[in-house]
């Protein structure tokens, strides 16, 4: 006889290539505390409105719980032919307490159950992926602070273009990912939603009491209508994407790291336990991980891809192709879990070589700006400072000498505007300094955004903490 | 002498083919209205803090204001030569008034002024998409509201699962949608930030006003560090992914109209307006609108991958990739708007086929769950009512009848629990009827989600309406 | 002391984190013979060229035999310590036979290492790949052939269109999968390229013969350019792309039977084997293959935007990025050969409801074009025969009956064209054996594209059967 | 009266916005000659068999070249009413000509247009793509040859790896674009299959002659299934494949461009006519072309993408979702034969600064490998031979020399094996000269290449010009 519980009225068994190919056991197996959690909420519920006899009840709470410990030691033999994680606890709870293990999937159906664990597990995913954020944030934080006063040159296009704090740098990160907090928050609010009680699509002929089984789950919100509910992946693709959008910006920092170990650039050194060496070449000490990093943002990017096109043109309610939704998912979580805490040791890890940096700003024209500004404060239209400014550029790479170089005769030449205080207006630091507009890479200005920073972290400290607390659904 | 007013160091022009290709005049020219907004706020604030002169900022602003009527009655020379919409506007003030134009560009750069305007475009445009959301979801509503009665069969795996009311079907759509307002809602909060003041990367030398810009724009917040300001694309991402997931809803409801419209299903009759025939087959009433809808998905997403893939990578700060922004984001803000609006008109145009929906729930076993739902109230254990209730649709198939033909006789022999009172369990009203939990298919419970769903699109009227209002940043 | 072969000047290990974050032997192992036969080919030419002493030669060739068994036998410790597959197995060789083992190493780099592997892998996966798409083309014309004269409705914009015939409709599957097939061609030929003997990236001062290990492992082209050997991707990006779009055929096909399984069309039956059930609805048989199917085609096109994302914009040579090429590989080569082999059981087990398919056909308006061409036949310019036609339809679907049912009088006041023998040529059968121009629905095209099917896969068999040949590198 | 030809049966006219949200004359007009050429041949071979008087066709012939002329002259009104390049064309044919016009359309159907349309452009776009791949592959040659003698460093993860020829590093990029060549041959094959003759989907009933047609737009095969014919979009997705492939390739080219345009690299300069300066910053020289086309790979991905999910899971035959086919293919055509040709310019105007080469590869530890060979070839096991190589680096790092300043008596205490003759086996030269395995960087090896390059440069020139033959098909 078929093992397959709603085996009634087939006549033949499906063949194992086929039970293979259609089994999600392999990997949703990873959400048995979502579904224990689930079920117990649910046989709860049952009880409380009398579906459920207490006597069952405390059947199924205690099976329940004896499964929960046996897979939890490892002590639990998941079964291909049961297809997936529901099914598989629910026959060893059969199997374990009999009928009145049966009667746990009343009012409710796969499709039900399915939608309620992955809620929960990427909820939970979403408050460790934030508490993950912090840390790089922490990471960040800390190194923008040791390194308050190393200037060095601030890029576009690659071409060096003004002398910048190195912390000031490094906090454009803080500040990218200050908003993929926010992000994940709302990943939060449009996750933190109820499905069960959906049934299989219509809901259930049974007085079942969803309010009561949200409140012991932590859930904020119950979706109100049941097609919906079931047939929903808006979480897993905006999960999705916050995490595309977070791997970017880690893709931006990586390239940034591995520009900066390399000989050309020599900005910062990497500790050890960062890098690889070659086998081929015993000088080498390569960037890997930021290098792995970078690399797997097409990986998280594809799982987007692969859910977006997944879930077109799927009429309602559930269909087949939705069990699709796990793997890519896991594994974006995994990865963007891992990438935070790799990068927030990296950091941490992280030598400057001041001197270098330092030896950058002075051997470049990154000061041209300053040497514009200088004019326009002196009343030069800025287009015309500009030009005058190219101009004493151009006549500087011509002679081989930079702009702190120029004889004042030739600036004078230029601009009789020009006096002996344009030299101390061109120095890096003065150029860092003087940068003093709100947001901008002033000493001051770096103060007042590592004070935010911290203000900052704090808020999202105790959001975290908050949302840490619901996710405790197993006690 | 060259055009270009970087020129300066330059002693050869750039040939045209490479104008042309770097050119973004040919789209940019787009956001002339949030250019011009941008240049009066930053002109009035260079007023307000002594940087210009009250003449020169009048001479600006009249200057400024000419310029946008010229456009706006397409009066106005666009050149390619230079470049984007930035230097077209910025030569033809310099031409009109002179050197107080080339004042303008005082403590701001061209990449400051390409984030202010697409801010100021994409803030504009979330709420135009917000608009258009609810006119869909006002439509949705209304349709559901005038079928009240109409059941139809409700599907899993495309096959039918259980009788359910058209509302109820619908006003899945209606959930989808009040999260993609959320969305959107969240895309407006990280897009409203003012990026303006950044200069080219890490601030200005003079002492400007960024709360001030910020305030006559309309801008909650201000970006705290100049090189992610310069550098941030993230509310194009942003906005790439809402969209995404909103066309991937669309596509899922133009997926079930073009089954509905179907011989096979005839559920529905759509508009001829929103049709179109066939040169060879005259019978032919083709659902075009609905199938470019569920076309168009893909072409939204491929815009989200596009913008994910020009960012990674990417160094800080301004990179010319970042060029690349605007094309995609331009299509998918006409795409998804054109689609929402065509859909709340093809919704509203479209007829049911009620006699058809109805034979449909009665010619199928689509009941059979509440066969077993039956016996479970009866007191059977889920499994085993399951059980029975399959039997009873494989005799049924076996002997080419529904359940409702299926004699009593039969009935008990599958289970003593049967009684007459089977046949009125089994009829898709009170199939329908007593799915009454909160959330399912029930007629009252439809009565609630209608209410629920005015109750929400009263609330997104004020949200709407409110950010409206702060989009009026040229008076 | 570390483990790491490269270890030498590092002061640090690597800590444990860092450890699995960088490892690929998880992944990398499923390549051992690759590896193994790579290193047999490498070692057999050093000792040709007389850089391996014929002692040392032959230790390592037992050696490496000893480890083949041993993992074929899983019997061999995989260590995440070692982190790949290439020093997992040449730290097991060095541990059994000593200084020969690391000798082995000799004029080649784990970037050479990997590039071999990684093509010889591929192309043998090709090979599989194009087995698997001639086996589904053999089920797809024994099915065509089983049933020569079925006649269904053909469709545009999911609307009935013309009759066809339902061999032809699973042809035009035959022909999109002999595209694929000439793809897969295409990437065997790309992927046929030998990189060894690229050292890190430069080549090697030593004096080997590309040449030989070309032929021992049945090469048919060496890259040129060491550079290019280690750092190109272009077979996988090329083999996901293929794959990509086999996929997207196997989509249309699944959303063809999952519409053919409805209840509407219900046009075939599946076997019970290809097919799940519902917890919930017992009367439910759920075309799950072809749902997850059409679900795993996001997943492969997923893996060729992550691959596409991170190749681009990496420098030149090997970067740690390139890692990220495995996973999703192997994934895809493992779906779209699953979804292959499940797809031609499918096809065999599929049961035609012939009944409904010819009611289908005679009760719509699908032979409206038919009455169009008899007026053209007669004479009347095309337009206006169309136009003639539409009114017909108008006619009928106004009386609620269909083309056959429309009195001679009414169409003679149509047009005076039309006879008695219009009844006979818009019958089903007419109406497709009247189709006989090439590549047209009749018996008699159906005939010759069985027959020309035949000859083709005759040819394709032959070149399988000869690149198989070549996969045979460990004898 | 309906100004839409196929409006019989329809009461109302399709709304203004739907029309415009639904025609596609504002992107396939670009097809004009197409559409001509395939009206042309269609008319040609109607006459031949008799279907159309040779009045008729002498009309038609007339009217077609007329309307060609007034499109060439920008003398034609393209009318959205009128939807599309297809129904523009043939409206205005037969204002001209009257009934004999409205016969061109016999026997054929209006997807037979567009994909007949769309084979033939895409046929055409091929090989002008393979002319610029060609193109650029000549300038790569060119410089290759004509900086022989310049070594510069090579790299695997960004690091300096071993001193390279510059010419080899270039000519890496040539065996891509090699690949490249033959992708796109593969492309031409599988566009170059005519469809016309499909009818709508099932072939037509009159004794039409597909090979005349084929023939004379000098197709080499023809669709052997009208199902597949008209749904076919693999060309253009292959298409689509090759050219990201192509672009994934220019956009690692561009990278290093950039990272060499950098002030810490410096090893080339471009063409002024190639780079843009800064409105702020008058020193910078942006690689704007690099940076624009390494950004615009995302775009080529995106048309990919949308294209991939556009056809994923569509039913046969046409659906209007297919007509979503072209933007992004012709966007995709532009942007990739545009990002060839301004290479081909960049590469010819980049100049080399040898001397910063040159100082790079003394300055570094990238001869630590020849360290490593130079003891194998005295006997040492490569592993321990990598080992010492390793300690020397160290020490030399320690101390802030270069391994050619390592006194002979440290060597030495390394390893008995050292000897005087280790300074010159490290020289950069000698490395350099040393790698002359094939396929290595050494000068023989670099001119084998050059003149293996002349020669597929011939045999691709041929290609060219045999396919550009063939493109000929209005004369």
């Amino acid at each position: 006889m078929s093992e397959k519980l709603w085996g009634g009225r087939f006549s033949k068994t499906t063949d194992e290539m086929i039970n293979e190919f259609q089994a999600s056991i392999g990997f949703d197996r990873r959400m048995y505390r979502e579904d224990i959690a689930g079920s117990l909420a649910h046989a709860a519920m049952l009880a409380k409105v009398g579906i459920l006899s207490e006597k069952d009840h405390a059947a199924i709470e205690k099976g329940l719980k004896d499964i929960l410990a046996q897979i939890e030691h490892e002590d639990f033999d998941f079964s291909v032919a049961l297809e997936d994680i529901h099914m598989n606890i629910e026959k060893c709870l059969t199997d374990a307490i009999g009928d009145a293990g049966s009667r746990l999937h009343t009012a409710r159906s796969r499709n039900d159950q399915v939608a309620l664990d992955t809620h929960l597990f990427v909820r939970h995913a979403v408050v460790d992926v934030m508490a993950h954020i912090r840390a790089l944030q922490q990471a960040l934080t800390e190194s923008a602070a040791q390194h308050r006063d190393v200037i060095m040159p601030g890029y576009t296009h690659l071409q060096r273009a003004q002398p910048i704090l190195f912390s000031h740098h490094l906090m454009a990160y803080f500040g990218m990912l200050a908003r993929d907090f926010e992000r994940f928050q709302g990943v939060y609010a449009r996750t933190d939603i109820m499905p069960l009680g959906a049934g299989a699509l219509a809901g259930t002929t049974l007085p079942i009491d969803r309010q009561f089984v949200a409140q012991r789950l932590h859930f904020e919100r119950i979706y109100t209508n049941s097609l919906d509910a079931v047939s929903d992946r808006d979480y897993i693709l905006e999960f999705l994407s916050a995490a595309s959008i977070l791997m970017v910006h880690l893709s931006r920092l990586s390239e940034e790291i591995i520009l900066w170990c390399s000989r050309e650039f020599s900005f910062v050194e990497l500790d050890d336990a960062h890098c690889t060496g070659s086998s081929m070449m015993p000088q080498k000490k390569n960037p890997d991980v930021s290098e792995l990093v970078r690399g797997k943002t097409g990986r998280v990017v594809g799982h987007l891809m692969a859910m977006l096109m997944a879930v077109k043109g799927l009429p309602l309610a559930y269909n087949k192709d939705l069990q699709e939704d796990k793997e890519g998912l896991f594994d974006a979580i995994d990865t963007v879990k891992f990438s935070l805490a790799v990068y927030a040791q990296l950091i941490r890890g992280m030598k400057l070589r001041e001197d270098v940096m330092r030896h950058a700003v002075e051997a470049d024209y990154s000061n041209a700006t300053d040497l514009a500004d200088y004019l326009v404060r002196k009343g030069l239209p800025f287009r015309k400072a500009h030009a005058a400014a190219g101009q004493a550029v151009a006549q500087c790479i011509a002679r081989g000498i930079y702009l702190a170089d120029l004889p004042i005769a030739d600036y004078q030449q230029l601009s009789p505007l020009f006096a002996e205080d344009i030299y101390d207006a061109i120095r890096p630091e003065t150029c860092v300094a003087c940068r003093n507009s709100y947001g901008g890479t002033s000493y001051e200005q770096a103060e007042m955004q590592l004070e935010a920073a911290k203000n900052l972290m704090m808020e999202e400290k105790h959001i975290i903490s908050v949302l840490t607390e619901k996710q405790n659904i197993l006690s």
